[in-house]
């Protein structure tokens, strides 16, 4: 088994009976009934990974102010729309597309091709067509749909961090910008071929491509925007700004955690025994993390809290992206519970150094993204060495440096030109009046 | 490809090999495999859109206010139950069982063969039992489910634009006509075989059979009950009666919207590589909705409107339901960002007029779904002709004069017999006082 | 078709063709096939299960007052972590291996066979590990990991009668133990192939297993914690004590509704057409237990009422999973007629005798359970007998004095020693501020 199984799924075309059963076993199962069953999978992990979009707004929407609420599930249907059309336009073929190490090729549109159209089509379909479809081991628009899915996930990240200061506008701007071009490019040098593939680099599921790359991206927002009014007293006391609507932020993790039974399982076409195995990976790693969060709360703040925990699950699921397929289940536990002690110190550290992230999600998706992935080297199954090793934490620094960098960049730019931020008397009403006109809970006598 | 599948169906018995694999293909999937795939896949898209009863249920009650909120959901509850058995009852049969061109036939309860029974209780079945079954393509009580499924939406579209002033009764009565007759005789003409069927009209999951149905029999509803006292002053102006809880209606939105990945796709037995274009279809539309409608709420109203982009997503996905099958993806979001302008310009419209839509169902599903069915014809991929669009158009008034129509009589009827609407002093203190004795936020301040 | 399936899985074990498509037709599907289908089903059944956790959390806080809305959250995101991690230390293990008839093997952690993890290695695995695989008919993770999902439901069900007064760490320690111990052992008796199955009892997905088990438990709870303060007036009047949050609980019991097309289905690998029934008959059953509680409580109480309404529909719901795959379509109209009746007289009696379930949960799983149960044998498409009704009574009646029994000790031990309820002062203040150290609404004004 490969560190790297997602970098290598071009190679299994025209052996897609290796899709189901990996091994000896492949011949019992014909290619065509591999093709209808790789095709369903990557649609039903792909409609649960959409539904994550779900589960960021309700999260994002209960851990923000009510003053801020619609704004923020606008942002969030508009990401989501933003990031598929993005996608389609211009970053599948970066990402996936004649890959050539560090980033791949700018065609416009991405369509199905010409014999899978055809197929669509029945009648206008020659045999060869048929075969060069099924031989591809899946149906390309399935492929399509789930890494579209993919991409919306880090546009999430983002707009958590940010959120209740940023103006709408900005915020569009930079989702544009990391669902077309900044998250299409770190994808292509592992899934799309490029050199961190080439390197033997292991992120199974996107604990780097995917959570690392947006935290990051969020970190850097949070640096440029500054802090919350309010939140660090001039006495250095951090104040709690806590969330308006608990209910929804956990019904968001309940969400989330669902939705990963699509993120991590749905990443391989490589044997139903594997997707089983993630299955039960990625339970045990959020299950761990949320009670590490809980009981790491209940220590350091001598009640369990509700938030911590919630984090925590999201922490273990985040750990457990990058080497759910290549790690056992008692190391998943393992896995989880470090996430989930680690996001609670990484949450207090980042408001040690003063930057606001309202929903922690630097410290979720950020942090450990990055501890995930050191783990799928220190915990996979062949045995870790000082080389594989080695090769996660190239990828982990790459990651942060392209993805802080650019984000930092483009923020900076952003601010200096139309501006980033709402004024003072704007973020003291809520951002719902300002940027959106109305609010979130008309019939309600809500605080300010 | 035929513009209309759904109505070829019964025609694929024998062949369920094509159900997979359309064209040559057909002879590597054993029958068998493609029973137990059909079978299966009419379950998890049947499961998608049992799902959209709740995000019907939430959509609604977020934008109504929190006086009538109890209500709205004892009815979303109600009449998905309702659906149910009336479609159990007769509704199927009224659909589906020897279509004679205008209806199908009258039969209580409706039950599975013989033969599937038998193959149930695996030891009374003969080989001719299974043959017959397997040879069906897929188990006639999956199809069941995923039909029932389809009539529940219907009464969902009607319950919001009546919401906040309609008697609870009258509205259940309404429903079971709804479901066990009203929409089962639609339904029959195309995807029970019957004369729009036959004339090639082309609406794949129910752009005009499902969504235009229900729109157009809650416009009657909603010109006999009269506007909600307040939204229309005196003076012509229209008053906006905000709803009371924007991230349930958000919630709403995104759990339809996974429920349309089953919605879409469902209909079709006729390929794997039909049903992931599909759901890249159904996505674009949806995203290209949301962001025209985002965009012309901005340019209309100066700032974006959250409620105009939920509804701009819905918008798109009704206006792609009719061509999902038929359509490029490119075209998808041409469909898409049509039908969001138009659900702007559209609740604009009807506000104008004076027709009180609380929730804009008349626009998004009505309005949108005659968009779409049109679009089906225009955008088709084997080229529009002016027969083809003549056919469209003719299917879409068709269903407009008897749903409307039926719908308006229906209405008379009960508001001159039982009556149809709360009294002014119970509309004032909200129908959850008088209808249904309880509170939704027993704990909140809650303007009356 | 025998009267309990899912105690004979294990004997199906080599003949994974029966898996699809029971009877003569077998043959024809190969057991490469079967395996990935069985396998994936498992999975997509396991997910939607999986889910019900976020039903049960919104279901239950919403039917609380917001005082302790977000320690009821916290508790639900605790108990579906610490049911996996047990069900992984111990329970499986005491449920399934090597089941002696009264209880399974004691061995610590749930690993996959090596030659299940050989395969996911693939390179590693001979012929002879992938016969052996493949010869089980599913993969044991997969299996595993549904199995799982059930262990959380009955926790749930326990957290919402022993709401809004138990502290929280005595709950946890009883969920360590419930899902560790309790829940396991009665499980062994049917599902593991113990006496209950030697008997021939017959309980499909759980009516008696998960759903009775867990009323029981909270019904020992509920008693010996007492009720909340000033729900029964010293004059012998029940003070109706209103949830705070209806449309979260009606969102709960939505997805509860669509978690139990796992629930029931995925109990089987009997047959694609069964699991096509069991969509049909779980449907119905939900959908005539709606509409009985909401006619019964408009009898009773003259209005109807939503929280009824929605019990209801979970009391069809747990009433059809001993029997959904050996009843009728009609039948299952029936059960949850029934049970929709039961469910509000219930509630009334348990207030009548003053054992207070803040959210009814003893009703509906702990009587409708045994309904079910009981329904199971009186229905069967074969044939009520006294022998088989007689069967189906002793398991009722053990269960019942298993799970209420040892969960009555348990509770008394806790209350005994590390204490059981928070003080009066801290019920008053409401248990978010003593137990959990914060609001669940920070923005509103809310009543105490």
């Amino acid at each position: 088994m490969s560190l790297s199984k997602k970098a290598f799924l071009p190679a299994l075309a025209g052996v897609a009976g290796v899709a189901l059963l990996a091994g000896p076993a492949q011949a019992a199962v014909s290619e065509e009934t591999a093709f209808v069953f790789n095709t369903f999978s990557f649609l039903v992990t792909g409609f649960l990974v959409m539904f994550m979009a779900a589960g960021f707004a309700m999260l994002e929407s209960g851990l923000v102010r009510s003053k801020n609420t619609a704004t923020i599930l606008l942002k969030n249907i508009a990401l989501y729309a933003i990031a598929g059309i993005m996608f389609y336009l211009i970053g599948y073929s970066l990402m996936y597309v004649d890959v050539s190490g560090y980033i791949g090729s700018f065609s416009f549109l991405y369509n199905p091709s010409e014999a899978e159209t055809a197929l669509i089509n029945a009648d206008e379909a020659t045999e060869e067509m048929v075969a060069a479809v099924v031989g591809n081991g899946y149906s390309v628009m399935s492929d399509w749909f789930f890494q579209m899915v993919f991409v919306a996930a880090t546009a999430s990240i983002v707009s958590g961090t940010l959120a209740e200061r940023i103006k709408l506008w900005p915020f569009l701007i930079f989702t544009v910008v990391l669902t077309g071009v900044l998250y299409p490019i770190t994808g292509s040098w592992q899934w799309g071929g490029g050199w961190l593939a080439e390197m033997g680099f292991s992120d199974f599921a996107g604990s780097t491509l995917v959570h690392s790359v947006g935290g990051w991206a969020a970190l850097a927002g949070a640096i440029v925007l500054g802090p919350r009014i309010g939140k660090y007293g001039k006495d250095g006391k951090v104040k709690a700004i806590p969330g308006h609507n608990i209910p929804l932020a956990a019904l968001g993790v309940f969400i989330l955690w669902l939705g990963w039974f699509g993120f991590n399982p749905g990443s391989t076409t490589a044997g139903i025994t594997d997707i089983a195995m993630i299955f039960v990976n990625t339970n045990m790693a959020a299950a761990a993390g949320a009670v590490a969060a809980m009981l790491t709360s209940w220590f350091i703040f001598k009640k369990p809290e509700i938030g911590m925990s919630l984090n925590g699950a999201l922490a273990g699921l985040v750990g457990i992206t990058a080497g759910c397929a290549n790690v056992s289940p008692t190391s998943s536990i393992l896995i989880g519970l470090i996430a989930g002690v680690l996001v609670v110190l990484s949450v207090m550290f980042f408001d040690r150094i003063k930057i606001d992230d309202p929903v922690g999600a630097v410290s979720v998706h950020g942090v450990c993204g990055a501890w995930g992935t050191l783990a799928a080297g220190l915990f996979n199954m062949e045995g870790a060495t000082a080389a594989i090793v080695g090769v996660q934490i190239q990828g982990i620094i790459a990651a942060f440096i392209w993805s802080f960098g650019v984000a930092f960049i483009l923020f900076k730019l952003i601010d200096m030109t139309i501006g980033l931020r709402v004024t003072e008397e704007e973020e003291m009403i809520g951002v719902d009046i300002s940027e959106h006109g109305g609010h979130a809970y008309n019939d309600f006598q809500v605080s300010k």
